[in-house]
């Protein structure tokens, strides 16, 4: 039997944008390595009749309903009365959350605690308390008829520690029932549509069990297999065999398997030729060295990077040719290159990725349009670099964009050279 | 009146949690600005009566309703087809958008349109289309009973181009008839229930039209008034006013004013002083730079960064003493400020912020305990240093808030030195 799951994330903030809701999809992702599948994600203000109705709609589809946001102290924090309201209960003091309280706010140097932390010791009677080792908010655990309620706080990190090590582990022993596998294929050098009339008669052939989507990026797509079934190991080797089948059609257009970011297959390839990286980043500012950082073990291959925002760093740190600049403009092919070799040279690493152009809304320094960027990977003494354009991207785009297609430069480069 | 707008997102991706929905709050932001309010945001299935529901839902709450996802050429794309459903009506072929398909295909370079893309021509008889000029899924504008129900391409640049440029504009004509304004205050150095303690009585003597909402975060409080009302200028006086006694009563904890981020304060501040910014990372990997170079107009204060992930980068490039490291670890107030001032040397400007820590989850180079941070601000003389230690946040959130803190403390060292 499948079970499922409803979200709801309750917040002001969200509806004006003001936060993005990055919760739903941390607890989904852990949701469904324990075989749970989530039905729907609702977002709702901090009004009592919007919550209780999320409540009475997310428990009609879902054995699970599980509630981010509004236990703060504040005005605006008013779960626990929509709760109360809804259980049709009282609240009622928790002596062990008001310890754990106390034991934060000496922690925090803080002295006394007021009477709106004390009332952060309220609960619904009806529910029972899981202590919030990081957090003020407790989280309920709330039986409704056979089903479960579970109110979470809305802070990330207090969320993630709860959901990990406190509601996965619980949700396993009662919900675990069937297993859900994913498996992604990066394909590149196709349109969508042709590669979806490339595979249409092997897609037609797919066992019930597997379900196929595809996830279109700029310059690739992301092909994702989700099997949902009674056994781990037999969905494994079922999307295994279909993934021979996949080769044997479109073989030569796969890029990597179960990759997860590009950042990730830029740490495969470097360490399966023992390979280390630097970047030297204009218009991209520190964005690739973010994401190559944040892949857990990146220092086994990543040693740093020169964020060379003006031209002046550029000529005094990577030593670029100040009359090349003069010549050639600062996002040109030659730039991009002389940064690259810079940042080896620098850097003292096997290859580097450099990147030179303008991300707007202003113009560049020499009055360059915006949107042009030049891209290159070097180890060296070979050189592979790349120009692109993209007018229409605000400044965030832009900078994610073309760091993701520097990265994929890394890869293409890696691969095709015998280094 | 207030008008309202539900928001839906159509897509298997964010259910199990493979893609975050930054789309809604970009929307949402949008709709605000023209003083529409977002009642609530569902994610739904890429599942025929999902969708449906969804539609009749959010139809029954708001006149407008805005979905994304859905519209690409392959099989789980389903949103035509549900609409249609919803719609009683049948698809048909739009010559514009075939146009609008093959101009797209020409500037891709490839060549012949299969079945797929022309079926992305295919259209409810009872929608609209407005061009799509960056991919080849229209939008579509469907008047429903005096409502309007639009639905948008999913991919994050395309909906931004045509929420900008089509989606407003035209809503503005219609809708806007109540302006929303909203206020930031950044307060710190005051647990958020001892503040709302503090501000009990200006907070209940608040106009009705005036809303209060805390957001904390792990070192401030986002306090956020949200004024709703006929006449923008009036909303804003009486913002004003309200933030002219909040300082009577709070003044002392007040940080910034509608800063947006923290990243806009440092650009703020520095452009204040007519300062120069570099970073030193080491555990942050870039991600200061990142943020610093978000901010639209940044290159006017921030020239570069030393990412230095490895001991030998510290030393070779920072001209960190490899002494000093033996002898008080890489992890340690000494070392980063060495990085600062290395830094100053290296890039040329006034100030600079350093990192260095261990982000985890394996031990750092020297088996040092993961969690532990420096931080140091300098000029060149003067020296703002502080530890951290958040040994229970993973890899990505410990990047974040370590990099909120380092900006956190080159404004407080801005602010309080005379540079």
């Amino acid at each position: 039997m499948k079970v499922t799951a409803s979200l709801v994330t309750i917040g002001d903030e969200l509806l004006i944008g003001q936060i993005v809701d990055t919760n739903s999809a941390y607890i989904a992702k852990a949701l469904n390595r324990i075989g749970v599948e989530v039905q729907e994600i609702l977002s709702v203000k901090d009004e009592q009749a919007s919550i209780i109705e999320a409540i009475e709609r997310s428990l009609s589809f879902s054995p699970i309903v599980i509630m981010t946001g509004g236990l703060g102290p504040t005005k605006d924090d008013i779960t626990k009365a929509a709760l109360c309201e809804y259980l049709h209960c009282d609240l009622v003091q928790e002596p062990s959350v008001l310890e754990n309280i106390k034991h934060l706010f000496a922690q925090r140097g803080y002295k006394e605690l007021n009477n709106l932390n004390q009332d952060q010791a309220l609960v619904p009677q009806k529910s029972m308390v899981i202590q919030n080792k990081l957090g003020t908010a407790p989280c309920l655990w709330t039986e409704v008829e056979g089903k479960v309620l579970i109110n979470l706080p809305g802070v990330p990190f207090e969320m993630k520690q709860l959901i990990d090590h406190e509601i996965i582990p619980r949700l396993k022993q009662t919900y675990q029932q069937s297993a859900i596998v994913h498996h992604d294929l990066l394909v590149s050098g196709i349109p969508e549509s042709d590669l979806a009339i490339l595979l249409e008669d092997w897609e037609n052939n797919l066992p019930d069990f597997i379900h196929l989507a595809y996830l279109p990026n700029r310059a690739s797509i992301d092909l994702r297999f989700s099997a949902v079934g009674e056994h781990r190991e037999e969905l494994i080797k079922a999307i295994e065999e279909q993934i021979g089948l996949f080769k044997q059609v479109a073989g030569q257009y796969l890029v990597a398997e179960n990759s997860g970011s590009i950042a990730q297959i830029v740490g495969e390839v470097l360490n399966q030729k023992d390979l280390t990286i630097a970047t030297a980043e204009s218009c991209t500012g520190g964005h690739i060295a973010h994401l190559l950082t944040s892949v857990s073990g990146s220092s086994a291959y990543f040693k740093g990077s020169v964020v060379a925002y003006t031209a002046d760093v550029k000529e005094k740190v990577l030593n670029v040719s100040p009359a090349l600049i003069a010549e050639k403009t600062v996002v040109s092919r030659e730039v991009a290159e002389q940064m690259a070799m810079g940042a080896i040279a620098v850097l003292g690493t096997s290859i580097a990725v450099s990147t030179t152009g303008v991300a707007g809304p202003n113009k560049g320094e020499d009055g360059k349009d915006i949107g042009t960027v030049w891209v290159s990977v070097t180890n060296g003494q070979q050189m592979l670099s790349k120009a692109y354009f993209y007018p229409y991207l605000d400044r965030e785009d832009f900078i994610k964009i073309v760091s993701q297609n520097a990265l994929g430069l890394v890869v293409e480069f890696v691969k095709s050279h015998s280094l």
